[in-house]
């Protein structure tokens, strides 16, 4: 591409010439503007899905350690003849409740709230007491825990609804 | 800076201004050519920086968990006359060793093993009863967890010295 060009400056030259090369000029500089655009945009990007994949990450590693934290709860809730036992492992159960918040997993406050899909899953209904507890979540049958500003687990509930005296 | 152009090309073009041009637009592709280069390396970046962010919060998520289940271990160890009790709360444990192998956590093999500073912390040394025990290590104090091939957590260990017989 270059020899052509050469010849033709040697040539004289010509107005066609000039307008050649401040199109391709022009050209250049608006692939480069656009070019600026994506990385800028490809920066911002990395930030917000950096931090993405860190929830994420944290998701699946903790989801699993619920299911355990749920088999102690169980154990503990059936009672020991075994005090000391049973001491040491109602406190095994508090540090876990501890390093899962360490680690950004909260238990969500549920009973008494108004039933809401997105973070209840409905097992069951049970008669409401009165009008002001229809919809409202009655007994929590497994805890819902939340990451951060993101569910980690749904609590399942049973739902009160109010059908009348 | 477009209206001295064209009047330079209204009254007729020179060499000179073509050699500017070219100039510009050698300078303009270059520029690109660079830019291009500093898209494809934070691209790259962005895939190896994500599995570096997610390693690091299962590391951050597991760190804490690893000390509970040390709870729960000598809870354990110290046994219970209560068997049924004692029996939901090993199963609990054999879920959590689970849980953490799902979360990417694995215990290292390490008795027996030669001494390594890298993912071992000695706690204090024993008499080898053999010099083929030599920085061996001879008993774990506290496991030692990988995430990957990244270390979790490093054994404490006790190492085995032989002083000859």
């Amino acid at each position: 591409m270059d020899a052509p060009e050469t010849d033709s400056a040697e040539r004289g030259v010509t107005a066609d010439e000039v307008e050649r090369l401040r199109r391709a000029l022009d050209e250049a500089q608006g692939r480069h503007l656009r070019l600026r655009a994506d990385f800028d945009n490809l920066r911002r990007r990395l930030a917000s899905e950096q931090e993405a994949a860190r929830q994420e990450a944290r998701r699946v590693a903790l989801g699993p350690l619920l299911d355990v934290l749920d088999a102690l709860e169980r154990a503990l809730k059936a009672g020991s003849t075994d005090r000391d036992f049973y001491e040491g492992v109602a406190a095994t159960h508090r540090l876990f409740i501890n390093a899962l918040r360490e680690a950004g997993a909260e238990p969500m406050e549920t009973v008494g709230r108004p039933f809401d899909p997105n973070v209840h899953e409905a097992v069951t209904t049970q008669p409401a007491g009165s009008p002001e507890q229809d919809h409202k979540v009655g007994q929590v049958l497994q805890a819902g825990y939340r990451l951060g500003e993101t569910l980690l687990r749904p609590a399942r509930v049973i739902v009160l609804t109010w059908q009348g005296v």
